[in-house]
């Protein structure tokens, strides 16, 4: 608990300072003000959270992708059995999955870590073995985890970013491999928003009507038998959440803490962006969504969060994709504020 | 007329083949099918395009940028004066303009052209002389100009793409700068739709509410004086449009004739889309949509296109500034299809 303690104590509101300026020059670089829309909102947000006026180029761009399983798919919520998982694993350790190749064309490094894969430990060249438990418990019978658990998994996730990401400026995004966890993050978003649970369930990756109906029934009863309180992330994180959530939500508080930009990918890191914003709101301040995905409850937890998705592609992978796509956007903002030329430099008439 | 002509004789549909067995492979990569939404969807269409099921990276990307002036600009339509478009191009040409820096992001060319600026000649290193008239005439008083000047300008966009643009495989992302030129492009969409001018002016660079209700009476004037032909996308062009729009309209012709797959930027581009399409309807499977711009007229224009924008970021800059920041994506998508494992090379469990 120490650990999460002091990351939650060391997280700031970005340098305003720093975004005040980049507006204006922004305002007096040769263009209408404010055409380049939301790229203008990521160069000033930038700003902020580099705490410079003229935010640099990321020296370290890392797709951080965390595995974990999930006791609730013997309820029968997902198209893939959960052999998968591990499997997925060796996939994106040689680099053939959807994230290897999208990171590859970004730039940015892919670390892969079992904080929750269930079955014999996985020994794998690359993999960073950071295992707090086999898979959570079938959260319909009792919590997924203990709350103890639930904090050493957020803790987790901590430490992974500050071992793996040393440089800065960095940019990092962060992705998951689980099957079945847009149940839990369903679940998350239906203790945290009120809202019922047949409305906020999906299809995952690609069930039936019959099964998303039994799927929202499940998250349901999750939330009758274990009544997380949505005032207290934690509880709901350990009792309805899963572990790459946690790891993911501890991940989003260390940026916060570190200054350091991360992206947000589809809907399950949106659920740890929940459990990150309800331990410390400001850590919002240093999430950039990055693509609306296709889940239903996605739209909502963007809304929750204040942040606009920039990629319309009806994806619906995981992985960490939708963030790593949008890393040259991101990289474009910067540049925008540090290469453009002003009104006056260019001499060009500014309007009305 | 020889030269269009031979052009919209060229234009055969995608390899619907090649698509096909693209899209097999996409059903057998280790992701849930379809669960890259629309980056499947870019990748089977170069797929078509460059007819072969694996389409190569681009080996050149190129972003055109076209400048033209417009007599209209005497009503009180923009925001800027007619000055700007001559010392933007100035701010092009010395690498100081948002598209520069876009481009420079994207590792794309930019080639700036003057198809049509007012004033004296532009003689400048690295500028494009291809001036087919010096802006176009006040098309409230009578048309833009004659049909043989927009001719003139197609074919000079064609020109363009074969004289810049000679590798391949090729990816080609087109813009303007030309101030008042969302009136022509406004003219042009209600001449197409028949939807009243009203319901399509919207602010482009930043007017006020007043000037927008002005400009959408000027577009409506410009309609009664001209009696555009919908059905004779020429006559359309020289009535109502510009010559920057008409230039682009030749490029996207020749992308189509010359199976390079070609970006549209926003509503500008849009409307020389819309010209393209009348003059060749095939000619919008070589084209893919960038962003959605702020002005109102634009997503009407893309519907019509059967055209789905990627970026959602209230971008109005035009330049080919939002077709050049999809490039990285157009390449991600690309990469998918080559760098993927598929679930058999992976040693991945298929779903049901």
């Amino acid at each position: 608990m120490e650990l999460l303690n002091q990351t939650l104590a060391k997280i700031l509101p970005p340098d305003r300072a720093s975004e005040q300026q980049a507006q204006q020059r922004l305002d007096n670089l040769t263009k209408p003000p404010g055409s380049l829309g939301v790229l203008e909102d990521i160069a000033r947000r930038l700003a902020g959270i580099q705490r410079r006026p003229r935010p640099e180029l990321p020296r370290e761009k890392v797709s951080l992708v965390l595995a974990g399983d999930h006791g609730v798919v013997a309820e029968g919520i997902s198209a893939f059995p959960q052999e998968v998982t591990p499997q997925m694993v060796l996939n994106f350790l040689r680099g053939g999955a959807a994230i290897n190749v999208l990171a590859r064309q970004a730039g940015a490094r892919v670390i892969v870590a079992d904080i929750g894969v269930a079955g014999p430990p996985m020994e794998q060249e690359g993999l960073i073995a950071c295992r707090v438990k086999s898979g959570t418990d079938n959260f319909v019978l009792g919590p997924a985890m203990s709350r103890q658990e639930a904090v050493k998994a957020v803790e987790t996730g901590i430490d992974l970013l500050h071992q793996q990401v040393k440089e800065r400026p960095a940019l990092v995004g962060i992705g998951e491999m689980g099957i079945g966890n847009t149940t839990p993050s369903t679940a998350i978003l239906a203790a945290f928003s009120g809202l019922p649970a047949e409305r906020l369930t999906g299809r995952g990756t690609g069930i039936d009507e019959a099964r998303r109906r039994h799927k929202a029934s499940v998250v349901a009863r999750a939330l009758q038998v274990n009544r997380p309180d949505a005032g207290d992330g934690l509880d709901v994180l350990a009792k309805v959440g899963g572990l790459e959530i946690a790891g993911m939500a501890g991940i989003l508080l260390a940026c916060a803490a570190e200054g350091i930009p991360v992206v947000l990918d589809g809907f399950i890191s949106g659920a740890a962006a929940l459990v990150a914003h309800s331990l410390a709101p400001l850590s919002k301040e240093y999430m950039l969504a990055s693509h609306l995905s296709q889940e239903p409850g996605h739209a909502i937890m963007l809304e929750m969060l204040g942040l606009k998705p920039i990629l319309h592609m009806e994806m619906r992978l995981g992985e960490g994709t939708g963030a790593a796509l949008v890393f040259p956007i991101i990289e474009s903002a910067v540049r925008i504020l540090n290469e453009m030329a002003t009104f006056a430099e260019a001499g060009v008439s500014q309007g009305e």
